[in-house]
């Protein structure tokens, strides 16, 4: 089909220019002795995008789902008790995951549409006395549901039990694009993706650890190699890897994190606010709701936009793929022909957004669903004009 | 600034995923015994995108203004006498050309906003019994105001008149993208550049010369070597070029021109229609009006729209670029500040020009002109929404 | 510093330039409708290149390490005896896994420069009558020491002994580029990275799997997850991944498989075994011997180079990487200072190969080697000279 | 066929990774409000490659040639005398250039392997004591012999005769790689191209003019418009172009520039001082004869090889390509069949000479040619080990 394919899935995101020019590259060798000087500074880098000032990241050769899985098996035991909360796919698949690996979850399971229950959380670690419960997870952002819920709430409540847990949050389709703190929030695992926030091809997956959780997994019993703490650490610390790193992702890594140094993460997560803004007036004015219960819980980075009843949302998806070149999500398990997903994270600007909502106000009205044309892409323009304004006078 | 640039002016157009990636290469030997299977091909495939059957087409490595000047000084000589009209930059500058190298021009002065006079160029034929008249030229589509001539009028006139003059064609903005027919029409020089309907880079200008030109330039008496049809027909006729060529842009043109085939010539031009009846329809929603003064006019390639008086449409440009990373052409010369210019042409989807029309609504209304947020978009929507359901139905 | 670096290192190999123009894209949704007309038949060409035609192919994104650790996790449990030997870095590194995932490991240590001891494997297997030995191990290549071993002969002595044990092979340095065939010789696991006969960048991890292996599969008692053939399997019979696969890889995959296909699997394994002649052509040139012992294990796929008491090999290494620009592969652990590698495989032809050895003179050389300059190219040039003869002999 | 080709001709050169890289873009506005910023400092840099202090430099979207015709049609008028030279089949087309524009041109034949001859030169600018000479021709690197002129002797004859003829410069496959001083030797029009030192594909054209070139051009009586002056100044001097400007190729420039600057002017003469002396010693061990007829005429850009009688030197070529993947340059005009040329300029170093020599080796070899396999590399091994512990000696 001719032009472009428009793509608003929430991850793979749109690669910039730079990025994908610093991949053009022909392959290099790994262990030359000019490697070090290359990826050196990218861990540091990559430790300024969490706010890990003490800890370390690891990068590995996998996608996010291999971050949880190194978290889970080098600080956690089997039988080990966790403490969990499902509410949407991602979670679900975190819950999956620790019970696979002979973890004792406590799961509980909330609404999708709702977040971290922090206060079930707070009443079950207050409960703990004996501090059974080894760690806490967090799905920072369910990408799912459009759901971000409240870090800095858990670490609160964490406080105020006094409870030693170790704090796990799943950062995939958060981190480096809505507000992230490691350090402040004393997050001990925070695991990400390079095709998110990092605005990358998939195929890097980011664990980044504070010192507790390095001292914790000297003596965690899971059997573990390829996501091993200790061979990492042991190269990473001359420059190198253990096994043949993916180079070329490393070298738009590096592009990657030169735009965000240049961009300012605050400046960022303002950009994704000021756009995420747009969608959700593009939805208010299409007469349609977000699946994100309540305002506090609304992403910034994916919408989860519910249908009409009698509208398949797979049907719109298709549609907006098929006729008009646009990738949008699909409603995944439980809310699966319930709800279509706007991406919107990343490498992204207004008039890209602009793009999404006229695909989707045209795969609705292809699909039966009533909207007036342009009443979504209109509330969205008149709210980026205005933000714009107001930028421009702060800036004046 | 985040986000892609969004270019919307009318050439350089956006170029496809495949010609990109067929121009990331490494150099090559231009006298390589296997060039000639790459070349020779080419030609051949370029002349079915000018329709031209019993001729030839050169490629140049240059502009759109190089294939102007190949024509001029390989087909007329100095002193000839021509038939010319300006309605716009770009035919003025033709006649400008003309006018440098010698020619006798009759260049006839027509309104900003319509095209070739073809009744007064019937008439001029007409009266010319001696057949003074060496040549009659005609801009297909005038870039610097969206006007679209008819050249198969043209072509009538000069039958009607029994007129052996020569007709020459600026299709830079036209060919590969608007209805052209070389054969069929008679003409007898066809100018192109890659950067418009070809979806190249800027950097090779076309020519395509029917038997006739070819005969004529035999004997024309102007100095040329760059640009000398001899040279190049010696050199082509064994798949080599004179001197070195862009031997990326024909790698790319080459995926360009399999794109062209692929999706179909006449399936090109209807998709062009489409397109730009939803920017029409947007001007209109906006209460805007085109600098084409009638409908007849309307280029499916480029839609410049006036802008309100007490309203500098450069600052309309400027804004789109600075605040929502868009590119819009500006008017030029004698619409200089009253027009801006969209470009809708090449490798573009409907998407796209929703995403042009919205950064155009952005833009106008920043610089204070009262238009209803989404209403340029929101029409561009219903007629594509309802394009794209009558092209189902035919398929179905 | 300038012009290109020359890259011979036993992985990663040059990319190819249609595999570096297929990686050169916008990022995709890979749950789009699209996406299983793209990835299903990339699991049965893959499944060609292995020769493996009732089993399955599962691609992950991660490294050759990868592969190990999900052929162990999934088709062995903790305790589970398993017949291996060490001969080099990465038939020790492989060793290491096993031992850490609580196997009970009989490793048999070899000298570096032999490989896998097939009559001891066939001592073991016949002595086994109870079949404790759940799988046997067997690294096809050492990429460290530059040996191939006799797959065939170690499935020849478990059909001897009428042991039903598995066969797992390490096919990271040799599978695309060495003989190998799945199916006939019996082999259940085969493991593979993107980064040495596939052509491809460091970033997938490849496990070819017998049916034997798929179903032992179904009652291994490792813990896993990201690995997981279960998880794949479901998926991948849709088209589709688990979690995010590394799409642009995936495209560059494409790529490749469709130059494998093209050159055919028989003539790339004797082109590499014609290149590999022009190396050791060199070596002897030189006075130098290759760190495999004996002919019958002399790798095509790499060389590693014994240097002369006194010389750091090291230093050779670093030497032709900060004055000539070229990679070659250094000594790893127990063969540390003495030997340098050169990588022979992957996108290579014989000027490339004269080019390595070119830079590997220079580099010994100027390290104080005393080699006749010109002696080991010269030896290589003979060589390619006289195979290309009786190839174009036999072409006529 | 598998593996790199190998580009030795003397244009177009090996494109750098940054280079090609920065041309991996998306289309731009090349009236862009930012397009001056990028666009100033390049012609600033490139000024820096001609050594031209107080000219300008005009880039067009051309070859080389398009260079030639700018200077001559923009500086001189038909029936002008002009001084020219012949004595290869680039100055061969320059003198035909100049008759096709009804210059009243003397050119001096001389012995192709010798260059522009001075004494002769000197006579007749003494001799014309008239001063009817309005320019004299001077191919500074003449690509079909592989001769390099004296242009500051040039300089000397003009300036000892006291002669006010403009100086003309083909430097198109010498600037950016030997020795070349605009301003120091009072050239006036140096032409030169995209593809040679400059490291980039084909497709722009330089002309670098000083400010009495500029002064004679205002009374120049030659048709001219694509390669006029006064447009190009008019547009340039506000950062844009008067038509389409070839921006991915100017993007590449930009590359290119900073790859320049960085290497340094002075120390990429001397590379390619060097690595054009292993070539040298190359042809001497395999006993063969350059067609440069005496050491003075050496380029160092290109060596045009002499092939024994009873060879066809043209075979030698196709032979390189089409066994070794190799492309080497062809006898042109009076030496077709009689030489092969060996380009090495651009980004280029040692293991890539190594390379096209063993190509050439083999090449030979294979068409009977007796020449020692390996002596020709070995000659340029020992050269680059000697100049390499030079360098190392005097940078310790």
């Amino acid at each position: 089909m001719a032009g472009y394919n428009h793509l608003f899935v929430p991850g793979p995101t749109n690669v910039p220019e730079s990025v994908r020019q610093a991949m053009n590259v022909s392959m290099e060798d790994m262990r030359s002795p000019s490697f070090p000087a290359f990826t050196l500074p990218l861990f540091e880098d990559m430790k300024k995008v969490f706010k890990n000032e003490t800890g370390r990241v690891f990068i590995f050769p996998s996608s996010g789902t291999g971050g949880w899985e190194s978290a889970m098996t080098n600080v956690l035991s089997p039988g080990d008790k966790v403490l969990m909360s499902r509410f949407g796919q991602f979670s679900h698949l975190w819950i999956d995951m620790a019970e696979r690996f002979g973890m004792q979850v406590d799961a509980i399971d909330c609404e999708w549409g709702t977040g971290v229950p922090v206060e079930i959380y707070a009443e079950r670690l207050q409960a703990d006395k004996t501090h059974q419960i080894k760690a806490v997870f967090c799905t920072h952002n369910e990408t799912a549901t459009g759901v971000t819920s409240d870090v800095a709430a858990v670490r609160a409540a964490l406080d105020a039990a006094g409870h030693p847990a170790l704090l796990f949050v799943d950062g995939v389709s958060s981190i480096g694009s809505i507000d992230f703190r490691q350090e402040e929030w004393g997050v001990d695992c925070a695991v990400s993706g390079s095709q998110k926030g990092f605005m990358l091809p998939a195929g890097l997956g980011f664990l980044s650890v504070s010192q507790k959780a390095l001292a914790v997994a000297k003596t965690a019993k899971h059997h573990r190699c390829y996501f091993s703490f200790d061979d990492m650490i042991k190269a990473n610390d001359t420059g190198y890897f253990p096994y043949t790193p993916a180079t070329q992702l490393l070298r738009g890594l590096r592009a990657s994190l030169d735009l965000i140094a240049g961009e300012g993460l605050e400046n960022i997560f303002a950009r994704h606010h000021r756009l995420a803004g747009g969608v959700r007036r593009a939805v208010d004015a299409w007469g349609l709701r977000l699946c994100a219960k309540e305002q506090k819980w609304q992403s910034d980075t994916v919408s989860a936009v519910l249908v009409p009843d009698g509208i398949d949302s797979a049907e719109v998806v298709r549609r907006a793929y098929q006729a008009y070149n646009t990738s949008l999500g699909v409603g995944l398990s439980k809310v699966a022909g319930k709800v279509f997903r706007i991406g919107h994270l990343g490498w992204l600007n207004d008039v890209m957004v602009c793009g999404a909502l006229s695909a989707a106000e045209m795969a609705l009205l292809d699909c039966g669903v009533k909207i007036a044309a342009g009443s979504g892409v209109g509330a969205a323009i008149e709210h980026f004009c205005l933000s714009n304004k107001t930028t421009l006078a702060k800036a004046a």
